[in-house]
Parts: C-alpha cells; sequence; structure tokens
C-alpha cells in the first residue's frame, strides 16, 4: 500500500485522556481512535492487525474442532431470566425496542448458545460438540481507562464445548489450555503469559487464565518461583504452598488476563433443560465449557509488552505489513529520478513475492520524519532506498527489532523469496 | 468437512413463523436460526457463504480503493445529535449506561466517519479519501417478518467517500456503480439486478438502488421496457417517460433492496463543520457520498433467486463448500469396505486438490436421506460414491442447477484441478 494513500497520520501528541502505554501508541501510530471512554475505532492499519489475529486464532480453534458461527448481539430478555442473569450480570447493557421486546447486548452467549445447540442434539452420538465465533461484546463497565485493555465495546472469541460428562470436558479443556498456548506463541506473548489458577463459580473449583505480565494489568498475580504456575489474588489466600509442586516462593507480578477457559458443567445446560439420551437409553444433562480470547484485549496486551521509547515493535504474524519500504529522496538529487525508478520496482518485485508491503512514498516529508514514524508504527523490516544506498547499488535494511541495519545489494533483495503465500 | 462432525442438521418442517422461501429454506437446511423476530443466527453453513459474500464484496471494494476499518456500535448521544438523528431518525435503537451516556446503536455510520475522517484530512492533498466497514448494524424495524430480507440486526457493508468537490464525487459515484454491478455478477444476482432511480434526499435529487426482482420483495419498481432503467415507486409519478430514453412503457415487479448508493453532498459535513483547504488556500466544506450494500440481505435475495422445490441453488463463488460427496453404503453389500476407502480417497484428494468438501459420512441417514438432504442445502457439484457406481469404476457427477447426472471415471475425477487456491 501508498503510504500517501493511507487516509491517517501519525500523532506527535501523547493523547491526556489515556492512561496505558499501548493505548498512547496505537492512537498516535493511528491503528486506533477513541470514540468515547471504551469505544473505539479500528483504522485500516489496525484492521489488519485484527484481521491477522482473527485467522491465527480461527486456525487454531478450527484445529480443535471448533465449528464457526455468528450469534445476534441482541438477546431478549426471556433468555437472561432463564439463567437470572437479566438480575445479576451487572455489566449488561439493555434496550428496549419500540414493541416492547427488551434486549441485553451480548457479554458473552451461554443464553444463546446453549438453547442453539439444543435444537440439533438429542443423543450421545450428537456428543461432543464445538461451537465459536469472533465477535463484537458489551459490557457496561463503570471505569475505563486503559484503552483496548477495558472497554465497553471490543472484539472477542468465544468457544463451547458440550459433552457427555465431566470426564471428556477435562480432556477437551486440556486441549484447548494447549491451543492457546500454541495461539500466544504464534503472536508472541506466550513467553509473557502464565497460566492463572482463578475462581471457578458454582461447578468446578478453578478455572484458568491466562495472564500477561505489564505494569498497565488491572490484576495481580502469584507466580509460583519453581513451576511458573501461578495464581490470581483474588484466591492466593487458599494456598499457601503452589497445589502442583508444593513450592512456598511466589513472586508478585501485575498482569492482564488475555484468555480464560471454564469449566461450566451444567450451570447453563438446567436452566434451558438441555439433556441428551445415553447409551443406555437414559436422559443426562449435558456437560458445558466455556473458553474465551480477548482479540482486541490481546492486540492491546500485544504493544504493551512489544515496545520501545519509539513505538510499537510488532511481531511479524501480526504486523500489519512485512516491510516498511522507505523512499529518501532529496530534491536536489541529481539521481532523484532514479530513487523514484528503484524504489517502485523494488515495492512491486516484493508484493509479487507474496510481501505486504507499506511504501512511503510520501514526497512532503523529510528524511527524518519519515523515519520517526516508521519506528512509531512498527513494522518489523524497514527497507531504506536513498541516493548514498544506490551509490552502492544496495538498500538499506534494518529489522525494528535491532539497533543495527545492514546493506543489501538490491539484485539479492528482489531474490527474496516470501514465506507466506508459497 | 464430514457431515457427521457438522453440528446442525435439516429441518423438515416449514418453519411456521417465517413468510418468505428464503427464511425458510435457510433455516431448514441449517444456514440461519431464528432468535427472535428479526434477529438470526449464523450457523456454520451460512457463516461460510457469509464469508465468501463478504470476501467479495471486500475485493472488489478494495479495488476501486476502499480503505478497510471497523468502527462501534455504541455511538454517543452528542455524536447523532450534531445532525439532529437523535431526534429524527425512528429507528435507532437507543441505550443508557449506568454512568449516565446514552448510545444509539450504528444502523449508519455517518456520524462517526465524519469527524473521524475530519481529525486526518485538512488540505486538498488529502483528498479524495475512501473508507469501508463491514459490520453488524441494527435497526428498530417496528414490523419484520421475511427473514435476513428486512431484520433488526443484520450484516452490511458501507462505505464512504470524501470529495473536493461534486464532480469528484459524481466520478467516484459511476465508479462504485460498476463495482456494484461486478459485486453482483460475481455473486450471479446481476441478471435479475435493476439499477433504480429513488428519491435522493436533500443534496442530490435522486439516488440509486439496486433492485433484484423477488416477489418477496417489499419495494415495488417500474422497469423501463427500452434501457431496462427502472423508477421506484415512490417516485414514479414524476417519471411519465424514462428519463433516459423517453421511453412511456414500463413493467411494474416487487423487488428487494439489497444495495444503494447516495450523493450526501455536504449534509454530513456541515454539520461537523468539516472543511478542508483548497489549492488557493480557501476554506471549503468536504463533500461526501454513501454507498451500503446489505450482506445478509443480499443472502436473503440469492436464496429467493436461486432455489427450486427441493432447496437451495447456490451459485459457485458463494456456495458453502463447493462439492458435495455422498457415500451411499448398503450395509448388506460386499463391498461395503471398499465403499467406504475410495470415497474416503476421493475426499482427500480433492481436498488436497484446493476443493472445499462437505463429505456426508453419516452411517445413520438412507440414501434418499441423503439425496433430499443434499438438495435441501444446494452444494453446486453433487458427487455420489456408491456399488453401483464403483462397479464401472466411476463416481456419479451431477450439477444441483441441472436435472441429469453423468458417470465419471474415477481416475479422471482424481486428475481435476480446482480453479481455486492455484
Amino acid at each position: 500500500m501508498l503510504q500517501s494513500q493511507l487516509f491517517t497520520k501519525t500523532i506527535r501528541e501523547i493523547p491526556k485522556d489515556e492512561e496505558s502505554k499501548s493505548a498512547q501508541l496505537l492512537i498516535r501510530a493511528g491503528f486506533i481512535d477513541k470514540l468515547s471512554a471504551g469505544v473505539y475505532t479500528f483504522l485500516p492499519l489496525g484492521f489488519r492487525v485484527f484481521s491477522n489475529i482473527e485467522k491465527i486464532i480461527s486456525e487454531e480453534i478450527e484445529k480443535i474442532g471448533g465449528q464457526r458461527l455468528l450469534m445476534p448481539t441482541l438477546i431478549p430478555k426471556s433468555y437472561w431470566q432463564k439463567t437470572n442473569r437479566w438480575k445479576i450480570f451487572k455489566e449488561l447493557f439493555k434496550v428496549k425496542g419500540k414493541n416492547g421486546q427488551e434486549y441485553g447486548l451480548g457479554p458473552t452467549h451461554e443464553e444463546v448458545v446453549v438453547p442453539l445447540v439444543q435444537k440439533y442434539v438429542s443423543s450421545y452420538k450428537d456428543l461432543p460438540c464445538y461451537v465459536y465465533q469472533i465477535q463484537t461484546k458489551f459490557r457496561d463497565e463503570i471505569r475505563v481507562k486503559s484503552g483496548l485493555l477495558r472497554a465497553r465495546e471490543f472484539e472477542m472469541k468465544d468457544l463451547y464445548s458440550f459433552h457427555q460428562d465431566e470426564k471428556d470436558l477435562e480432556r477437551y479443556y486440556e486441549r484447548v489450555k494447549k491451543a492457546y498456548f500454541k495461539i500466544l506463541e504464534r503472536v508472541k506473548l506466550k513467553e509473557k503469559t502464565y497460566l492463572t489458577l482463578a475462581s471457578g463459580g458454582t461447578f468446578s473449583k478453578f478455572s484458568h487464565e491466562f495472564q500477561t505480565l505489564t505494569p498497565a494489568g488491572e490484576d495481580t498475580i502469584y507466580i509460583c518461583q519453581k513451576c511458573n504456575l501461578a495464581i490470581n489474588k483474588e484466591i492466593k489466600k487458599q494456598f499457601p504452598r503452589c497445589p502442583r509442586c508444593k513450592e512456598e516462593n511466589f513472586r508478585k507480578e501485575k498482569a492482564i488476563e488475555v484468555a480464560n477457559i471454564f469449566k461450566l458443567g451444567t450451570k447453563y445446560t438446567k436452566p434451558f433443560d438441555f439433556k441428551f439420551v445415553n447409551g443406555k437409553g437414559e436422559k443426562q444433562w449435558v456437560v458445558m465449557g466455556c473458553y474465551g480470547i480477548g482479540l482486541s484485549r490481546l492486540m492491546g496486551a500485544l504493544v504493551e509488552v512489544h515496545h520501545d521509547n519509539k513505538g510499537i515493535i510488532w511481531p511479524k504474524e501480526v504486523a500489519p505489513f512485512d516491510i516498511h519500504l522507505v523512499k529518501i529522496k532529496n530534491q536536489k538529487s541529481k539521481i532523484k529520478e532514479k530513487i523514484e525508478r528503484v524504489t517502485s520496482e523494488i515495492y512491486n518485485t516484493l508484493q509479487k513475492r507474496g510481501f505486504d508491503v507499506l511504501y512511503d512514498d510520501r514526497e512532503n516529508k523529510s528524511p527524518g520524519e519519515k523515519l520517526v514514524d516508521a519506528d512509531l508504527i512498527g513494522i518489523p523490516k524497514r527497507i531504506i532506498v536513498s541516493e548514498r544506498t544506490l551509490k552502492k547499488n544496495c538498500v538499506e535494511v534494518k529489522e525494528r527489532r535491532e539497533k543495527k541495519s545492514k546493506l543489501v545489494k538490491i539484485a539479492n533483495l528482489l531474490k527474496t523469496k516470501s514465506n507466506k503465500n508459497i
């Protein structure tokens, strides 16, 4: 894409109403825009990152059998009343239609997915069953201050599993755990993320959260110094020793919950009277699990972890572009036409080879401004074409993560094969 | 995908609360499920069709320069008040947060996109600018009865363009018109869809709708018998003759509006005081256009146009799968293991060749039930493997659209190359 065509521009000033580093950088670099507290637009650069995260998550969830669907946002009051959450779900946004129908705006979808799956599942032969969606969710949070880390409107992946018994749920629960770590590995958050014991609600004693370390996090976790299992502060009083390795030493950290997995058991299948006929012809409650990943929150957490004082440093698999190609052209240069021509050729060739390239072709920006913008936006690889590099028939290549750049022969660069789209 | 794994099942009974043929078929075949009046879930089959339509639309919109973003659903009252639509937009769902903040749930996004683009555009050098999104929209309709054709919650592509002057808007408006016909051609609705003059609001005298002929349509249009331009009934009184070719003969038809394009002029830029500096250094109002396609409505219209008395007939480019592979296995057959083995081999090979295959591997369904289901679901190509076909080393291939099937040598079938993913 030509950067001159990108309608957003970088912003120099730090937004005064954002406390978290990730929100500040994402706004300044043109990835998101704040419409009101806790409500953001994903701008073209941000939407590209969002789509990359979405792709990784859906690939890994489909590998463990997830079938993708899209449930509605407008969930009628009667569904919420079945589970009593119309009263007790404090963060539910409520809206009333002209016809008198009241709806809760979906913050989670047990009340929709249970009666939906119930329509099609009656026998043990229909189980297990795994469905998921990636969707905008709504929560009427009292206090929002950390950009994408806690919002009123946000993007989420929610997966629901249905089983004959707890043993089968247990088995799938462990598969999801692995899939989640695979996702975290691909987006480059695994190193900073800890499997964390948290309270489990009514059915199972505990649930698991995936907590990413960052000072901007709202949670406090205690990490076992020996086996790395973490425990959420809210239940730490129950664990003088690590429940896994019996170690007594913990270190305290601030963290943000990017995902969670939950054994729901029959909590939501009972209110909807969702039973199946087992192998002996007897009716039994269906057993359930639910598994969430906050996509927009994960994007915020990524920036919390991957940035420096110049800007964002996107990991390769989620970056909005693979390469930031920067043309440095002095208007007085004798070879300015050559710079123009060679940069265009590199742009076209790299694109043909399957790379996503953002080409900074802007004429009204100084070299300094262009480099500051490139650092702020944070595309993993930067390629500069200038009079100086062309004299050596080279371009200057620099990884955003590294300090040093290197000169690469243009002829060699044009032979590079993409690791994608082959 | 193995059909035994698909959690939805086809439904024999015609849903009593759905008047339109498309809603009946989509529900019975397992593409959508009704949560409440005008509110539907896209089931796995439906989500696949939705994704295909989304892909076609975004490809064509990006060809004409559209930059994709994602704007919020929760739009604060203050934005709606700027344009006075908090009062006059009758179908706006309103919701109030615990902090007292009131929001309108986005049915369209002029109130968001204008101040957003305004942040980045100040000079004529920043124009024109085209942004779009594909998003869930909300409209508090009093009466909904036709499934996806008129819903309270629905999927829409909305594109907004920003220009220096009317001439530039005019030019882009014609490009969008062509892009829309390209989209309609790809989804196979072009033949039944008429460019239709409709009322234009305050700025331009007329807008254009894309009306697809179907008895389930809520609109009435008059089609010029000579040049095929149509006129919406609401403004037909102004046109005794066709405004394009001066013909007097029209035929009257029922139709559904699947898309529209609109010259907004300065209707929304004025309330937000959105001006740019022109080449002479003077400030001028930015001129705007907006362009919508109802994705979920288009999916409904597709089924209205493409079905027969047995079920849906999906056009190739939007079909949930390319091929429906059906195993017909008599449990008493001597070659039942061979049938199993050969069908699996065909399934694996076709998938490797890039085809999306739904494999009806179900053991508890009769051949008759399987064929009825295949016709209802409507995948364009059906391949049957049975004892009868294997005796000739063949499979039976039938296009959903055709009546006759043909026998194809398995060896030849396995050599078929996909027209996709190459």
